[in-house]
């Protein structure tokens, strides 16, 4: 069975209390438990975590190696901006890694358009609130097909 | 209906032709009547236009305002990253503009990392080669069922 | 007859109907008309295109060159902040040439604030809504008696 | 009875001595009693001070907070590019200030290029000589009529 | 009770022993038990924490949103310069979160000038070594006490 | 008797009358009286100034090496940003010299972010309104205290 | 028979009116006709294009992919500096593209000093007037003959 | 006796399976091996740590203070491109500390060619693979034996 | 008779008294002696000007229009690198100007080494202590009687 | 007889043996016959000069002066983007300087894309191998011929 | 025989008189001496060269192409941050080429920071003192051992 | 006896014969015969050396170790703003360095405005033309004698 690997970066356990006009009402059990829906659906299993520990996220990254983890769905929310170590972490791996994120963030701060992920990262989807992952695991899922095929 | 439109910016005529091992064997009509089949199962119609030129593209985008369109996928290619014009054309428009790039714009030479239309689009989908416009357009869709339930 | 021509870049043709509160009210067609009343005041006759067509802006420009136009009113729009060649195209002329801007540029985003066109300007104009037309009209026409004068 | 401020910054006072062929030979005096017999054409007075001191150009603007000034049109010289300070004062006030200048700024150093006072002006006018500051004070009036209006 | 959170940043365990004529003698239990004095006084209760772990203080910091915490102060040594989850981590609570800092950052390397905390703080003291968090936890209380009257 | 000085920079003067909801409701007066009262029952003698001459400020803090202050709190204002002589005037004086801002300077333009004064004052303390003036007149005493007992 | 495509870029359509000290005397039509001599001798056959409109040149540029030509020559004016998208087009052809510059654009502003074109040609020449087309054509034809031969 | 640490930042757990051609076949329990029985030889005693934790790898240099370890190899991994609270560790301790990377950092991107730990470490060596431990270590054990003589 | 201005800007009425091991233990007033003893030897007369007023020098550069001056020595002081109203202000005079420091401004923090005034100044000495005052004097006498000459 | 300097900078020696399949197979003594003889078919003759010292090369240029040099090649090699020296060489010269590179130096390195030499020289070739040389003589050539004719 | 060359560019020939607490006591000799010693015992020969002219040391590197070198050492000196010429000529070499400082450059000014060779470097070692070449030198003994081996 | 070195860099050979309208017609033998007759005069004895080598001119520095070299004037040319080997050469040496330059080098291209040496050198003195050397004499025998007496 395909098996993927959910993570959600710092301050997304706060998702559906924070700014919710900004970041939508539903909280992040309730992405997780659509996503599993979508992902079973696609025939997948579908795993999640959240830490506000960068050291944390890079160990479940690497733990993919050996537990046949297929793809990784990554919103790695401040991360994002200033983790060379995420990165190297998401480098290392030979699987495909889809960055998400729920808002636009190239319509915030200056330094929130400098992604150090998106470079090591197969696709990216932004800006379409909790739809952003659904997007994202049909691109992960596309991309593994894709493969498989060729 | 729902009527969405789909623009492709310079040099997008030439997929499946151009680097294939970059941007696929596709062509544009190919991607074209994907997006067709698949907008009709989402009960929307749907219309297309490449142009090199980016007056047409602003002209056609003007054109939005008084011909019922509810929203627009651009892939605006180069002009991505020089085209201010272009951004204060989508700027204009009340309805939603994705973003959409076969590629991984972000692992490309530098200055394709900066983009004049991001900070002013609903949202973005890069790295999934055609599969990125598939995407992009349920995002798109996923946004106007969401601004018209509200 | 001293003839003058107002040049209005890209999305200029949606005045009115596009955020009126930034921009006003007045339709370009109502700024045209107001202006040619202007000018036939001071005797001089005033002809006026908009495109969204960098090309044909340009275009235009070197018309001038044969047709014993005395001086150019121009509202670049974004092509402002991004085109080397229509800057070229008014260095390549020998008549005066006026930037013209509804909106104070400088109070909006950075790239707002680089102007390739005033180096190559006469004058400029910025931020009184429809009157930096026809403040502009005003100055070019001066400019143009000086240098009769002298 | 209207009553307009026009500030004249550092080294405004050597204008018709300083760079004829740049600026002119109309002197301060010259240009003042152009404007006062406009303004008075539109019903309004019109008061002048030139000083080469920050601190006293700062001090008449506060002094508009009590004395009925209802616009004014200021031509900051040098400390177009290097006062915070008189920024500061302008956008304290809430009448409207017009920023004016001689020469085409654009055309000359790079420093030049960046002025802190036009984010908190009503609008530019430049490169037109004296004529600068009729246009200026047109726009002004215009400016005033307009929130009489409304 | 009024309920204040410390939260001291990466290498702060180590101030008494580390450079004592820059960071003073007093260790960081010094400066705890001297807070909940003053805290105290002021009907205050004061929980403190340090850790050089980002992921621990994001955590903390999420606590306060279930746990009455009024205020937080924080030095968040070295992560003021490159942390953008802990910036988000302030920027999503409600509570008023005060930056603090025992030496004048801005006389040293001049990476130490730019700060990801500053923005979304409600004010900041430094410079004062042990006693700039005296007067942090003043200007804390202070701003309760100003938001609790109004 | 210990002896303090307040200098306030440009624009200070409209304290109360000038964005209330920004800089608090206190007139400078009120301020200053604040200021006086906490000094006196810390057994200290406090001298205010106000100018928008950056001159005069200058001169003032000069005379401190004359007439025994022992310390001074300065709001620079605008000069913060811009003032080089300013500068070398407080490096130049063996007293300590505490920056003070009412409002959190770092969430403004990002040219405010950047301070002259900061790398030679002793402290800084911003962004609690007028409550910043009697932290930063306690962190000058304690400053004082400490270097009086060693 | 070799097929050779000379592109002239914006403006260029005004060489031997404009500014002849800079550019000479010779008009478009000279230099097409000295390329077409110049050509022939070679055994090839050039077809020249001159236009204003960047979405032209890069309509011409994608026909050589149909039209047998074996490398194009080009002068892209303005759009040298500003045009990814005509980048992207030459990039996307398989045929050698040489970059022709009447004046020594290093000697101008120093926004002419970037290239957009020059990493994707195969050579460039500038600063010998209306001879750097001569020379740009031999370059041309001599990669043409090296890359028969190996 | 001694006593060396040997500190491995992020990722580098994966050596010997991540990328042999750039890293080498060498794990990382094998480099730690051969370090030891290289101070061994030396009659020093060496500890290893690797951890993908930012505040463990402070956390165990600030142990150094009390557990009479004379010097540390650190790799920091990516964190030597983005911590600075990893930076202020190394500057609290007084014992000296060399910086190790497998690969030759400054052929990378440009980002990893600014080390924040640099400038407070003793020494550098890279780009000998699990040589480069080697050689630091014996610059470490010579940089050691410098102090205690002099 | 030649007569020659001395202008020393802000804060140098301190030197003597002000950090006497970089500035040196002359006063101002001994190298005012100094400069006119010397400046009597070679028949000029000397007037000399302290202020830490930017338009009080301003306004005595303008004088030197009308009363005979020859040429001026300036000392800008922290105006050196702030004032571009100073800098308009020697632009605009036709005698020579030349630009004194007694240290070396380039050994110093990095935004003293740009310089606004030395663009307009006739040459510039620096790095003697109060000799630079002297050696300046003997620049501008030789500039002098060189222009008197030809 | 026309005579005309060839000058190769540091490197070019290795020629032929150094990345043939960057640099072309040709060594630099098949270059400099190759020129000799296209030279000798114009009735010029031509002397070359190869070096690794940028002293050298200045030296050589200097004698221009006085031994009848009508123009120069220079392939300046890594100069290009570093030396001042060279470039105020080339600047002291009446004679025309033709800058040659083999290879295309815009899509390189970074740094490759300054030239201090192009400012100051007639024009350039670059891109077309041992070619470029040929290119660049004929350009030169031509240069001399358009001076002499006028 | 191995046969490794030492470079030591400008200045090095003064080590041990200048600036011995930064640089060391040992001479130049002296480490020559120390590194023949320990390249002896590896069976290999030391050739060392010291010269301030960037073309000797080029002449040198270049030499290494037909005077079976196996491997260099070198040590730039002020030419690492300046030289692209000496960096074209470690790239054109095959054989591996070790960079040497004694000093970490890394604690001294920004623009010692920034190195043109590091890139074409195999390794670097840095702040260890004369060890530094010895370090330097068994690393480079490991290197040429691992390509013999493989 | 006191002994001057007097060093002119590349390019200074040319003086006389090289623009004389903004170097003067004076040549550099012209020069050195003024400079040793005012050297005469304070009873000191002069050397000059003109390089256009960066090599020779460092060695020649060098030398001053063991010559008895009481202080060095340079004009270093088109190096002062490349050499960090010049730099470094001067730090090295004991005695003061004077920095000189005929013209006045900041109102000349930005890259003239940095200069390696002025750090590291006694003082500058520059735009005076020949007289520039002259006072770059006296000032640094000012030097010598100040250091003689203290």
């Amino acid at each position: 069975m395909k098996k993927v690997l959910v993570l959600h970066g710092p301050n997304l356990n706060l998702l559906g209390s924070r700014e919710p006009d900004v970041y939508g009402h539903q909280t992040l059990a309730d992405i997780d438990n659509m996503l599993k829906a979508a992902a079973g659906k696609e025939g997948a299993e579908l795993e999640s975590l959240q830490s506000n520990h960068e050291g944390v996220l890079i160990d479940r990254l690497h733990q993919t190696l050996v537990d046949n983890t297929l793809g990784v769905l990554i919103n790695p929310g401040g991360l994002t901006h200033s983790s060379v170590a995420l990165r190297d972490a998401i480098a290392a791996l030979k699987i495909p890694v889809v960055e998400v994120h729920l808002s636009n963030i190239h319509a915030r701060e200056p330094f929130r358009q400098h992604s150090y992920i998106a470079p090591v990262a197969a696709g990216q989807v932004s800006g379409f609130g909790a739809t952003s992952y659904l997007l994202a695991l049909q691109g992960l899922l596309a991309t593994l097909n894709k493969s498989n095929c060729s």
